[in-house]
């Protein structure tokens, strides 16, 4: 891991962007944590649309995961920014605009190429930033996942131990053996919907839920559209992850 | 409204029982409340097994809401506890019990019978209640109504202006007529599902959800089964008055 500039956000939170191999990722810290008094770790996911665009919402999200007490991390996702892309998920996000714009339902072929291989590809790379996270002073575990691809967020939740606890947003397509993989996830999970999403399957969403082997989960629906999750929303999910991380 | 009898919570709160007319009822306020600074009143609804039973559930859920700045307050309904009972509530009860015991669905008859008369009857009782808790020295607006039984929370939702922000428990049978209350409902809601109720209808609960015509409306769906409410979903049916009733 290779720091490659940093910045203060509010003199409280210490953000530094980093690579990992040909990896980018950024890294947001209590300004003022000593190494002695380590902090739990809150990786932040996101749709594949490139750090750049999403940065204002990540670094929202981390302000407020760092003022809890956190440290955040997340990482480019394979295929966006300026990460190499790949044929087949170029083909299948072609054909995911065709379907849409003809109005039809997305075919589970669709759904399947496209975030199948973005969840073989993502989530080993997000394992070994999480080996590389650890390894820094003043972060401990347990680790939280926070957000979307929600595909990712399950295998990540089905297969790290060290994620003990995630918050998935519920807005994206889910391939149908996703759900199976949904059903060996036992870590307290809270699940955020837009009920009202345009872009998203509610039926999907619900169905993955009550997929869920958790004992603890929690699923809260809001009004708002996809990118409308009213702030008191973003409160909750940072409850979860106190009530869990600390 | 005329009070028969009074006690000290953990000192901080006063519980007086009152009638209103042949009505019993339970009425919690802040006890070191001075009448110039009145808090807003919160209705305590719940199912038709009697106060003396409900007693122990009803007494915390007031504690947490004169915790918030809140008083608190509830009726018996009709035909529960001391209250006589009618004919065809009891029939419908049996009917009930026969339909349950034989495993089958409970048909919409038996639903409309068991809660469209209790409905009918609850809901002027409560505007009747709220009138009098309003005329008290220490109590305001705005008002909130908080549990069960859904169908009268709908109602009152509906049609009492009062009434501003709803924490509804989606836990018992939903007549069809109230589907159509629930699109005319405006304020905010906050609706609790405990997803593996045994005794309850899901589907029922989400199409109801949808239904509503409020543009804030919030859905917590948790574990637990119908009587086991997570604790932190308590709390944040606390917070959802507390922004909308403060």
């Amino acid at each position: 891991m290779h720091f490659t500039s940093e910045q203060r956000l509010d003199d409280d939170v210490l953000e530094r962007a980093f690579t990992l191999g040909d990896i980018p990722g950024l890294l947001w810290t209590p300004a003022a944590a000593p190494a002695s008094a380590p902090v739990p770790l809150i990786l932040l996911g996101h749709p594949p649309l490139g750090l750049r665009t999403m940065y204002p919402r990540l670094a929202a999200r981390a302000r407020q995961a760092v003022a809890d007490g956190f440290a955040a991390a997340t990482i480019e996702l394979p295929g966006s920014g300026d990460r190499p892309r790949w044929a087949a998920a170029e083909q299948a996000r072609a054909d995911l605009r065709e379907a849409l714009r003809a109005g039809g339902p997305v075919s589970e072929e669709i759904v399947d190429a496209l975030v199948l291989p973005l969840v073989d590809k993502a989530v080993p790379e997000w394992r070994t930033a999480l080996d590389a996270f650890l390894a820094l002073p003043g972060i401990c575990g347990p680790v939280g996942y926070s957000g979307g691809v929600i595909s990712i967020g399950v295998r990540l939740a089905a297969v790290e131990p060290r994620i003990t606890a995630a918050a998935l947003f519920a807005g994206s397509f889910v391939p149908r053996a996703v759900f199976e993989e949904g059903r060996r996830v036992t870590i307290p999970l809270h699940v955020l919907l837009q009920w009202d999403d345009e872009s998203n399957s509610r039926q999907a969403a619900l169905d993955l839920f009550d997929a869920f082997g958790s004992k603890e989960k929690t699923l809260h629906a809001n009004m708002g559209g996809h990118t409308g999750v009213p702030q008191y929303a973003g409160d909750a999910a940072a409850q979860f992850f106190t009530r869990h991380l600390k």
